[in-house]
């Protein structure tokens, strides 16, 4: 079945504590040269016959409706991975 | 300064309970033929410098020790988007 994965960040302007406990820590860590972390999420939406364009509509819709929380984040990737 | 994403999604064999609650979420919403969803983590790294062979290395590092847990998740992906 075809899988797809959509991909959701904090929007650049807020605040994301969690990405920035992970840049001190890696500073603390030893770790040089990451300049920020930014966390979000990752989700593979394994999906039932082929897509198409109202498939995608439909995708587009879970993702900024359902995935993500629009007051605080971006849907900035809707990928097809595998369409067999 | 060149962004890196880093991508972690759970073990195939472990449970995703956040996943198997937005499978069913997205049942009792109406939205039909979504046959699983799992869900990880995706990491936006802003790195000091140009990305050769030894930050490379230090990004897997970081990746598979600090923002993955290696029992429970597998990192997927490390992509240089932006090498400027």
């Amino acid at each position: 079945m075809p899988l797809v994965v959509i991909e959701v960040m904090p929007k650049a302007e807020i605040l994301d504590p969690q990405g920035k406990a992970i840049t001190s820590s890696l500073a603390r860590s030893g770790y040089e040269g990451i300049a920020e972390v930014r966390m979000g999420k990752r989700f593979e939406l394994t999906v039932e016959g082929e897509i198409d364009a109202a498939r995608l509509e439909q995708l587009q819709e879970i993702a900024e409706e359902t995935l993500a929380n629009s007051v605080i984040e971006d849907v900035v990737g809707i990928h097809v991975m595998d369409q067999s």
